[in-house]
């Protein structure tokens, strides 16, 4: 199996899992436990604390356990939404976030707060111009996403960061796709908030993190017994943490190598694709995207049609994000970069990830030149003869969002 | 080591642990993913929700899995506060639950809402005829333990849920405590939403599940990409269910055997400690408690130090819950019994498991005997001329609260 779908999910490394394993042991005590047993597991928290920590540049009280990242951005958002609700109701973020953002902001929107909702440019980054004329008297909150989910792209969070701090906005980061693939660091960029998830660097699912800025107070989301700091109730997930603490340790040793070896993959594979296959373009900005990131669309196919048959050749890849994979309306997010629905439906990502290696390139870009080829035979916007799509007619895609 | 601390965390079952491992490792699929990999962690998850279902007698289609007990107390009494508060801002619960409930029923009070904390009486039971005097036009709900976490008492939950559903008032249960200890039948009880922690049946850590009967409609606390049928959003924690499921399988497979063991050790144990140290006392009704809680208290000595030394002997025990055990506050379960703060402070709460056998009982029961008397050769207030407590001055208990 060739998996390039890191972006949904990435396999737990062989250390992680030997890390968690005395967690779910021996070692099981609950860290809010007096004796040995529960010091024991509040020092392997602690630990691991620690390494998310330093793979940001945060202090290691700055760092909250979740459940994973969308708890981490509904507590980021939400929190800080009803802590400052007597200040103002306006929060500024993009059109491109992940739903765990744009589904909190609706459910804001329905309390009385009012959103903008940035656009991005063609190649899939927010212009700056315009978050500047976005912002209130009583905006409270920008949250925007370091990289985006489904194109890669890395929005410009240092220069976003410099805007919310000079005007004293509150300014959240979804880092969910970014930390542990490229340098994050959470004092250079002013960031308030960032959502973390473990299991997108190699840690288990079930497990992330939120940064809060020492001094920057939220409503809690979850109550309870007072763990993490009195804002995160609930027995921690020792194992969980313990994993995502060690994912956090590998990826910082390992940051620099690895966006070397992906970024190396990753542009032979956009080489040649676009030379094997025609009509095939890259999706978002071709520099200012993750080092992992592959997102093509290919002219006159069905992204799922592609998606099976790259399957049984035992290939994993997504058409735009896994988390609305099995909803077959057109990406929201590709959508924003300009694109007409039937534009949109040939897509795939490809997400890479530190498993793969040059040698997959040959066989995943013949396979996908070898699959859009056969589906294009039977499609009727392809033209075989001239080997070209054919004039788009957009009122047949009035139906597909079923 | 002998555990007995089974009402903080339990063990991961081995068959738990061996069920978990390949969606640690090769079947590390997002279920949201189109492709194989993430169809068969997608079936997983589905075998996980019968298996939880079946143990308290709910649907398969009735139960969202959550990050634990906390999250899923929070989603039940937030979620219908929110859906209904145009219907009614009055909730009912007890004294006694979980910090989980009251500290998210005291979070409700802060937005408006009005909660009557009913008492209990001298055995850690509520009187029936309270919460009927309580319901008022405006309760839209009632929210009642099943098992108390602390003393292990059993509420009368089939007649307060018979009450609530002649009212037409949601009715939530945590049953935390009491899911795979003792027989838990949500139709039976007229049972609206129930919360479920995986950990504290030998699974995981991180997971836990809601049920929520079918009609029943609540405000998402979690938003984003639409996970649990739009109502838990969030990558599933795929191992985490998948060992739940199976401790919820083994769970149901063995409880009456499990609760014959479990009662005939904690009966033993009672009568073994209440027999070898003088001036020892059972909190909590002596026949409706959970068939592995033997809660007590010791005049005249602290609990922690009492924690701490038979630590050291190998034994682990908590003052009240683990919740709050690194908090020295007098337990409010036990105050709540009308007990006194200096005798609270001498409490011992033991809860067995599985794993414990008739044999751990002599060695217990000498070990506390032995740490009870020698705390008490340096207590101030014991008589060790005579062997028994002297007469309290409440005067010297007012700097305890630290």
């Amino acid at each position: 199996m060739i998996y390039m779908d890191n972006s949904a999910t990435s396999p737990v490394k062989e250390e992680v899992f030997n890390a968690m394993v005395p967690y779910l042991k021996e070692e099981f005590g609950n860290p809010s436990a007096f004796y040995s047993l529960g010091r024991s597991a509040k020092k392997a928290v602690e630990t691991a604390r620690e390494n998310v920590a330093k793979l940001i540049n945060a202090e290691t009280r700055e760092i909250i356990f979740t459940s994973g990242g969308t708890e981490s951005d509904n507590m980021a958002i939400k929190g800080i939404a009803f802590k400052l609700e007597d200040k103002g109701k306006h929060i500024i973020t993009t059109v491109i976030e992940h739903p765990a953002v744009l589904r909190t902001c609706e459910y804001l929107e329905t309390k009385g707060f009012e959103v903008t909702y940035l656009p991005v440019k063609e190649n899939g980054i927010l212009d700056i111009e315009d978050l500047k004329e976005a912002i209130r008297d009583d905006t409270i909150l920008i949250s925007v996403m370091h990289a985006n989910n489904e194109i890669g792209t890395i929005q410009p969070i240092e220069e976003v960061g410099g805007i919310a701090k000079e005007k004293g906005i509150t300014f959240h980061v979804d880092a969910v796709q970014s930390v542990g693939k490229i340098p994050v660091d959470v004092k250079k960029a002013n960031i308030d908030l960032l959502s973390i998830s473990s299991h997108k660097l190699y840690g288990p699912k079930g497990v992330g993190a939120l940064f809060i800025r020492k001094g920057v107070r939220i409503e809690t989301l979850i109550h309870g017994g007072g763990q993490e700091n009195n804002l995160r109730s609930g027995t921690e997930n020792v194992p969980g943490i313990v994993g995502f603490g060690k994912a956090a340790e590998i990826a910082y040793n390992n940051l620099d190598a690895n966006i070397e070896k992906l970024q190396e993959i990753r542009d032979l594979l956009i080489g040649e694709v676009l030379d094997k296959v025609p009509e095939a373009y890259l999706n978002g900005d071709r520099e200012e995207r993750l080092p992992n990131n592959a997102s093509f669309r290919f002219a006159a196919i069905e992204g799922e049609g592609l998606i099976l048959r790259l399957d049984a050749k035992g290939i994993n890849g997504a058409t735009g994000s896994a988390c609305s994979s099995k909803n077959l309306k057109a990406s929201y997010v590709l959508s924003a970069l300009g694109l007409e629905d039937a534009e949109i439906h040939g897509s795939l990502r490809l997400s890479l990830g530190v498993e793969n290696s040059i040698e997959d390139v040959e066989v995943v870009s013949d396979a996908i030149a070898d699959v859009v080829g056969s589906l294009r035979q039977m499609s009727p916007l392809w033209d075989n003869e001239k080997n070209e799509s054919l004039e788009l007619d957009e009122s047949k895609f009035t139906d597909v969002d079923h």
